[in-house]
């Protein structure tokens, strides 16, 4: 992926200078990344960007500055595919900061300014910010019986104690040696990993247990996607019930507004929601456990009403509910029913039953 | 240390029936956290607590209720080690929440009030929450020449790719099969874990390398510790240039107020500081890339110092100079030198000059 993306570098390169050659002002060609054009795309189940662009002109003053940070950042991140290795884009914004020659003009003046540059050149070159070689940040683990190669190592899942592996930012170059394996189940927290994992849900379920201590990183993701898409694992998704664990939820499935480009990569459309619902709390009598929402919640939760992909009755229903008790829950409200409930009767009878929100 | 853990708690049961079959009013016994018995002890160079202790008597309408909750705790904690498995804090609050029998008395109304006395159970048994089988929050990353044995699994810390071994949260039962390794090295940021560890920097110089993302875990803590006192491994940290990263070396070397008294699990005394400096921003001419401190880094610096363990020349002068410069430079600023360069050339020298802060 890299190489491919190496080669689309060279290509812009080549493109600016013939265009010098020819006299013609030279122009990058942005996909435009305002709301307007992100629509959620009901065949493929994804946020996707939408075909309007802008055209960047060198010759413009109200772009030459932009321009030539993209073409800074271009050939910075060619030198790092050739090098062979990763920086984060903290890095990348110190390496590049200077003052231009005889002038008082510094390339950037704040990250503030570099970061969306990256996000011109990932849409412009069809490519992630991985292929760039540039990390994101890394947070996740996974346990489970895969083997993988990564860097020349080969690394049991399965073999990994009480820790687990730590997913790095970029999952690119991953290599699935085994994957023995039924489905995945995120955890949107670390302690419920660890309950989890202690009881070895994963072997007694074959399955592969990935904690994802909130909001899931890019590097998280994108090994969500790969392997629902390379080995065609149903993904099961297990937070919170609050609106923002439904949002987790809708990241992991859907893919975000702000990397609306990058969906294709990140999203794992046929994920299913396999908890805690709003419904699970009458279900399993845990109404004197929960929280009461606060404003925040309860807006956030009217906005996802209007998620098109959560235009079916059973969402519609269990937002509604979340709305109108004004009550939210925790996974772990589960340990009122004892600490082994999650493992041994919530997770088991959902599974068994297909209990899953779509 | 849990079976020893459990014992102590069956102790503490024998003697408060003990108190009752003799008529005498039950008591615990439970050491004062405030700030006046907070004191750092040079000779062991950790932040200790002293000997103010306070008695709770069951018979005392001001100490009832926490007596009672106190006691459920520890009768939670005894059956967790006695069936080996570990639960979170929040967890356990919600298993142990309900309303007592024929009253409108909850056992715990929030998790503001199971937290405390989880601590006053650590120090009145004088031991560590992890040995009473609860999970603090987990983060932290860890690769080198080490070899464990962890749940069974023998686990190689140099064969895990890009990922690493993610640190649990309780790393007491970790076996040290084989460590090859001369220091150990802790960086805050995850991001300077992964350059780190792309350049094998690990290797080169045969250390464990350690990521904590911001404050480290107790877990991470622990480990250091571990690795210090059971190997004689030098530590060095590796933090951001600004009060808040001078304060997570604090923590790592002293301990922390909050946790005086588990300093001696959690502290390691001999650790060194490795950088940023203040003086490194001149050396290395990184003024352009420094950043402005806000007035809360400059109060945080005031208090860092009147430290007692910062009351040497050499950290009097630095943290003087971020209060006079009122400037601040992350890891990350080392870039501007070349992506490299804290591998090929900062680290390198530093060690080899053994230009450490005390």
């Amino acid at each position: 992926m890299s190489k491919e993306t190496q080669k689309k570098l060279i290509n812009l390169a080549h493109k600016i200078v013939n265009e010098i050659n020819h006299g013609v002002d030279p122009y990058l060609e942005i996909p435009i990344r305002s709301l307007t054009n992100v629509k959620w795309n009901e065949k493929d189940g994804l946020l996707r960007l939408g075909e309007k662009k802008s055209k960047r002109y060198f010759f413009n003053v109200a772009y030459a500055r932009k321009f030539m940070q993209t073409l800074l950042i271009a050939d910075f991140c060619k030198d790092l595919i050739e090098e062979n290795i990763h920086t984060s884009i903290r890095d990348m914004y110190y390496n590049l900061k200077r003052t231009l020659p005889d002038t008082k003009e510094n390339t950037f003046e704040t990250q503030d300014e570099s970061n969306p540059i990256i996000v011109d050149l990932e849409t412009n070159l069809d490519t992630l910010r991985e292929n760039l070689h540039l990390l994101a940040d890394r947070k996740g683990i996974v346990a489970g019986n895969v083997k993988i190669k990564d860097r020349g190592d080969l690394i049991d899942w399965s073999k990994l104690g009480s820790g687990g592996w730590s997913i790095p930012s970029v999952v690119e170059d991953i290599k699935f040696v085994k994957v023995n394996a039924k489905f995945v189940l995120v955890i949107e927290k670390n302690a419920g990993f660890e309950r989890l994992h202690e009881d070895k849900f994963w072997q007694k379920y074959n399955c592969i247990l990935i904690g994802t201590g909130g909001q899931p990183a890019r590097g998280t993701r994108r090994l969500i996607r790969r392997l629902n898409q390379e080995f065609k694992l149903p993904v099961y998704v297990l937070t919170d019930n609050d609106a923002y664990g439904v949002y987790i939820y809708s990241v992991i499935k859907s893919g975000s507004m702000a990397l609306a480009h990058a969906s294709e990569q990140l999203g794992t459309p046929s994920a299913k929601f396999i908890g805690l619902t709003p419904s699970d709390v009458k279900k399993y009598g845990l109404e004197k456990f929960t929280i009461k929402a606060t404003d925040r919640d309860i807006k956030r939760a009217k906005e996802l009403l209007n998620y098109p992909w959560f235009q079916n009755k059973e969402w519609q229903r269990e937002i509604k509910l979340m709305i109108k008790t004004k009550r939210k829950a925790e996974i772990e409200a589960l340990s009122a029913r004892g600490l082994k409930f999650i493992t041994e009767t919530y997770l088991p009878e959902k599974l068994k039953k297909k209990e899953f929100l779509p």
